[in-house]
Parts: C-alpha cells; sequence; structure tokens
C-alpha cells in the first residue's frame, strides 16, 4: 500500500521528490483507466470530498470532480456564492462545520495565500489546495511536469522557460519548485513589471527578450495574460504584451530545434500565443487537461491512504 | 443493437423519419421504466456525459440531468455563469477542454444559432442540442410529438396549431420540422408582429384570428410569451396578448369538438393560457414534461451506440 | 417496518412526540453509519430526491444533500437563482414540473411562511420542509432536541433557553414545539424589540436579562444575529447587542453550574457567542452539525415508508 510521507498536499515547496515520483506512477495507472472504455475504478467509494471553491474555477473544479467520480468518490460542492461565508462566519467554522458533516477530504480553491496552511493546522481531514491566491497550485505543477516527462522520458537537464505574467501566477511558483526538485533548469520570461522582485531568490534565470528565451529553452509553458487584470490599468497592455511576447510560429520556425508548448489555459488566442502555435504539433495543451484528470485521482487516491 | 443514422442531435430539421420513429420505440419502453418503483437502467455507466449550459435552463438541465442519470452516466455540470466562457476562452476551446478530460457525450444550449453544429464539425463526441438561439430546440420538439402520439395514436393527417410567439421560438421551428416528417399538418397562429417572415416558406398555414386557429386543429401547441422580453417594447402588450390571443375554457366549449392543449412550459397563467384549460382534462401539460424525461433518455442512449 | 404517522415533514406544531421518538430512534441507528468507515447505506436508492432551494442555504443544503446519498437516493438540485421562478411561473407549476420527471421526494426552502403546506395539499410526493421564511425549520429543531437528548439523557424536566433575536427566527419557533412536546420547560430571552408579541401565548416564559437566562436554564440555544438585516436600521445595534446579550466564558464561569451551549450556526464570533463559549467544552455546537445530517436520513428513510 503506497502512501504519500504527509497528510495534504498544500504546495509543491515542501514536498519530495519521492512523493511527486509516487503521485507520477500512480497518475499512470489511472490515465490508462480513463482512456478505458470502463473510465471508473471503486477505490474511493465510501470516501466523502467537498469541493469548496471560494473562487470561480470551472477548469480545475470540474477537473477535480471528475477524478473523484472515477475514483468512485462520494462529492458535494460548495462555492462562496451561494454560502454562509457572505454571513460572516469564519472560513475555520465554515469548514470545521462541513467536517463535522462526515466529510474526508477538502479540495479548496481560496483567494487569500496560505488559507489551506492555516486550515491544515486546525481540521481532521486531508487538504488538497487547488490554488490559494497567488502562492502556490501544486496539482497544476504536478500535471505540468507529468506532462512533460511523458514527452521527453525525464525531466533532468532540461530547459523549461516559463513565460508571461510571472507575478500574479501561482502557477509559475508551483513550477518553478516542481521543476527544480526533479532535476530541471527553469528561465522566468516577461516584462519586468509582471516579474516579481523575489524570483531571483529561487535560483532561475531571467529574460526579457522572449526570442532568447525560445532559443534557450526544451519546453515553454506560456501563463495567460489575465484580462480580468485589466481593469486595473498596467504596463504592458494588452496589445503592446502580444506585440512583443505574444509566441507565433514563425518564431518556432526561426528556431534550429523543436521546442514543446505548454499553457494552462484558458487561452488568450491572439494574446499570449497564435493559434498557429496552440493548435500545432509543438502543443501538447489537450495532454495537460487529460493528465490533469489523471494526477488529481493519484493525489487524491494516495492522500486517502491508498486504500484498494 | 439499434443506433441513429447520426453521430449527434444537432436538429429536427436532418434528421430522418425512421430515426424519430427509433427514438419513439425506445423513449416507450424507456417510460415504463420510469414508471417502475426501480426507475435505474445500467446502460449508461461507464459513459460521462457533460450538461454545458451557456444560457440559464432549469427545466431543460433537469430533465436531461434526471435521464442521465436514470442510465446511470456519470454527470458533470458546466454553467456559463461560473466559466470561464468569462474570461474570453473560445467556444472551441471550452468544449475541447472537457473533452480532453474523457468526457463522452456533450448536451449544450448555447445563445447563438448553429453554436452546435459548429462544434459537431470540429470535436469527437456526441453532441445534443438542447436549445442554440431561435433557432433549434430538438429534444423538445420530439417530446411533443411523442406526446401527440401517445394521445391520438398517429400523427399522420392530424391538424396541429402553434399558437404564440412563433418569431422568438426555437421550439416553433424544431416542431414545425418534426410535425411534418411524421405527417401531420401546422398551421401557425398569433399577432402579426411575432410571425417571422419566412415561415410562409416552410409549408405551414398561417392563421391570425386564433378562434379560427381553434377551430381548424385537432391539437393546439400554446407557446409561452416571453415576459423577459417586455423590457423591449413591443406589440401587442402582454395585456393586449392576453386579451386577443388567450385560451380560456369558454373558447374550448363553443367548439363542436375537443381538442388536446399543449404548452411547453413555464406557463404564464392568465396571459397565454387560462388556469381553467391548462389544468382542464384537455391539456396534456404535465405529460410533456414526463415524457421528456423518457425521449431524452432514448436519444442519449441511442447516440451512445445503444450499448446494452 | 417503521413509518411516520404522515406522508410530509411540514413543521413540528402538528408532528406527535411518538414520531419525534422513532426519528430519534432512527437517527441513532444512522448515526452508527455515518461514523463507520463505509459511510452508506442502500435504503433509498431507488428514489429520487429533489432539493428546492428558493432561498440560498449551504448549511442546510449541503447536510440534506449528504443524508440523500448516504441513503443512496439520487440527488438533483434546484434553486430559484437559475429557475423558471424568475419568467413568472407560479410555485405549483414549478413543483408539478419537477414531480411529472418522477421525484418521489421534495426538500423544499421557501421565503414564504406556508409554502410547503399548500404544496402539500396539492402534489403526490413527500414534502420535507427545509424552512419557510420565519415559520418553522423542522428538521432543525429535531436536530437540536435530538442533541439535547444525546447530551442530557432526556428532555423531560429540563430546563432550555433560547436567547437572541426570536422574532426572526424559523428555528426557535420549531425549537418551543419540539421541546415542549418531549417535556422540556423553555424560556426565550432577548431585547424586547426581538421578541415577538405572540409568544406569550405559546407557553414559554420570557426573560430580558441575559444572565437571569443562564442562571435558570441546563441549555442555552443561542441564536444568531443576522448580519443580512442590518441595512434596516434596528434596535439595538449589533454593538449594543454584543454588548448586552453576548456570551462569554466569564458569564458562565460565575453560574454554580455547568450549562450546555448550543448555536445552529453560522456563528458570528464576537457578538452572539465570544470564541470562548463557541470553541469550550461547554459547546455541542459540532456535535448539532454531525447529528444534522443523520437525523434528516431518518426523517428521509422514515418518510419513504422505512424500506428496507
Amino acid at each position: 500500500m503506497s502512501q504519500l510521507s504527509q497528510k495534504h498536499l498544500l504546495g509543491i515547496k515542501n514536498i519530495t521528490r519521492e512523493d511527486i515520483e509516487l503521485i507520477f506512477e500512480t497518475a499512470r495507472s489511472f490515465k490508462e483507466v480513463i482512456n478505458r472504455p470502463i473510465k471508473k475504478v471503486p477505490s474511493l467509494r465510501d470516501i466523502t470530498i467537498a469541493n469548496v471553491f471560494f473562487e470561480n474555477s470551472t477548469r480545475t473544479r470540474l477537473s477535480f470532480e471528475l477524478a473523484e467520480k472515477r475514483l468512485s468518490a462520494d462529492v458535494v460542492n460548495f462555492s462562496s456564492s451561494t454560502s454562509s461565508v457572505k454571513k460572516g462566519e469564519t472560513l475555520l467554522d465554515t469548514v470545521n462545520n462541513i467536517l463535522a458533516m462526515k466529510v474526508d477530504m477538502v479540495v479548496m480553491r481560496h483567494s487569500s495565500p496560505g488559507a489551506p496552511h492555516f486550515l491544515a493546522k486546525h481540521i481532521n481531514a486531508n487538504i488538497v489546495n487547488a490554488g490559494d491566491g497567488t502562492h502556490e497550485h501544486p496539482t497544476q505543477a504536478l500535471l505540468d511536469t507529468y506532462s512533460i516527462m511523458e514527452k521527453h522520458g525525464s525531466l533532468e537537464g532540461l530547459k523549461v522557460a516559463i513565460i508571461g505574467d510571472i507575478l500574479h501566477s501561482r502557477v509559475a511558483i508551483s513550477n518553478i519548485f516542481a521543476l527544480q526538485k526533479l532535476g530541471a533548469e527553469v528561465m522566468v520570461c516577461g516584462p519586468n513589471t509582471l516579474l516579481p522582485k523575489f524570483i531571483g531568490a529561487l535560483g532561475v534565470k531571467m529574460e526579457l527578450d522572449v526570442r532568447k528565451a525560445l532559443r534557450w529553452c526544451d519546453v515553454a509553458n506560456v501563463l495567460r495574460i489575465q484580462l480580468e487584470r485589466q481593469q486595473i490599468k498596467y504596463f504592458p497592455s494588452l496589445r503592446e504584451y502580444s506585440l512583443y511576447y505574444g509566441i507565433n510560429k514563425k518564431m518556432l520556425d526561426e528556431l534550429d530545434k523543436e521546442i514543446t508548448i505548454m499553457h494552462p489555459g484558458p487561452i488568450n488566442r491572439g494574446v499570449e500565443l497564435n493559434s498557429d502555435v496552440a493548435d500545432s504539433e509543438h502543443s501538447i495543451i489537450l495532454e495537460q487537461v487529460q493528465n490533469g484528470v489523471a494526477v488529481r485521482m493519484a493525489v487524491l487516491y494516495l492522500l486517502a491512504g491508498g486504500k484498494d
């Protein structure tokens, strides 16, 4: 019976390489499962999982929900828009109430960095962080690195560039930790205004010129420019960003090698990626989505104790 | 193993009479199922269905969801109000993402006419159109014609009047196609401003006087006047509409025959139908709702390949 | 085969003591079930239950949904925010439509007092009132009194004070009926402006001074001050309320006995209850939440005919 060395998946920062490799090995089996005609296993049929989303997220919530259902867990969804949080209840009270109803695992998204860590100290259930503010998004980093490993065999010595809005991205932070633990070299690339000051301390290369980043890397993980943040004026504008950082097929053709293109979605076509790149044979974007379900099944299964 | 001649149910316009009859025959069995104490069959237990609703719809979504659950499918719901569509993602990307998670069938409602047809050309999954703008609403037409057939034995030579706001109604268009394919004569009736110009080309009678339409028909399918559209001033007003087109028991008593009253719901009581008609023995409105679940079970079952 | 003497659970007012005791006895078994590793029973696997919530409620909806899933029922959720109610449909039509889809039980929350009673007269399905305006909230009263019984062995002769906003509380009314039927003495305590005029007619003691209420009682059920109502100016303000009626540990320490503290949630910490009370060994608040699932399983199971 395999098990993770920890009870929660709060972030990649404090997880071991062995745990990551165990998740990948388990995900490989589950990927076979979801590609069979019968896509379900009865592994978690005695487990109740609550998806507690204090922030909207279709893609991640759906991926977790499918992962849970394919493990035969009982699933309840809770979103803040219809919740008692609005009535002034504390986060801890809300979650303790859910747990008193005998829920075994909580998958939580919250806008405050550290919210799942705070909970993990106070409650007796497995917690999976599905994104906490601009802090971590560990299952995204696991599915990203799993997808790279599937494509390239190993991450040891591989050069991965993360391109775009690093400042507002939990995906970037979690990816950096995961890539480094698995032996990859990491570069971040974007305009100065979208690179956080602390990023140098993480031991990654920094690059302002996207063409140079593409020449350097084996894999480019292109992040989304968040349209939602355009209400707040910031530099560069969407038009400027796409002009200087948007990746098109011509830029890839000019390289003397093939690189792999990734994106966590949703894509702004014509902004950070042109369609001729997003839909090209370089892109493993839809593979990432499929692996997301398998990786999340693995995480939930292993946290639940790997019961058979 | 029975099967439809097509992979999707996008509309009634391009479906054959044989397909409609196969759906009806299958629906008849499923209606027996949902009237048993044990209302479920295991037919689609290895199938994952996503209900993707870019427009709100309680009634249709609930009917599909019950149909899916009674076929033992795994069901995930996706609605645009909490979705990444708001973040600027394209329709095709949204649906491709859902499919990458190994979803087998997509039931889709969308405000744009043709949206499911566009998708059907690009993705590899069964699509059921649950209403696309003012274009088609095929499962509503199937449940309506199934309900008429159940009541009258056959539609051959039967006279059906569709009364009300034809202009804004996908129900009307799909019903006209279904009724004609099954051999019924069709009349549309309503004020001039609510009859679309192209309607004559469909080979239906047109009538402005609701009393004449009632005298002519065997079945009156009375459509809903959409209160939502009253913000935009249009003629006639609700008060005028109910005065000239509202159907009450006295109007039915003046006929020298019994006619069947239908309504796709939700009813505006006192506007298009008086309660003494909606709740009378002429009305098969609640039978329509029940048949909706059976017909949708049949469609999903047959599209999935009719596996036993 | 055990069964309730009625087909619906509309309120506590018209239920017998025998029915309440049968619910408690059944809840005791289900509490064992939900504390087992395997938390489900197949009892209602042929039953479809619709949760029809015309008012938001996370806590109650989630508790019912978990109760239903642990009984293996098929569950569909319907909330008014996405519903045809907005399109002008009557309540009776909405529910009749849901029932025509062969739904066996309806769990309903509605803002109008008496809405479930009205429905119960017109439709052929089991109805459970999950709160109707300021009228009744029977399952809350059942879980509260079940929790008291579990803690104190019996309610006979026990002194229970209900403290807070009695005027706007369906919880208070249903609790008074349940407590009296089970032999407890009841006091209500709060500022004059939050005590309804009719309350004297229910045969309960009234007290304005919270310290006197605490000295008198064995159990204090502390209600929530509804922040939502603060838009409407009322006396006392939150600050005044917490000053004069908020309960802290010092007040409990001054008593010459131990009393049990209850709260239906969500708690406004620092307003009606201080954290040193809510989280103390006096408090059975989380036990109430857990019992909520067991009691609701019992109600649903017994209304469905207690089939084994």
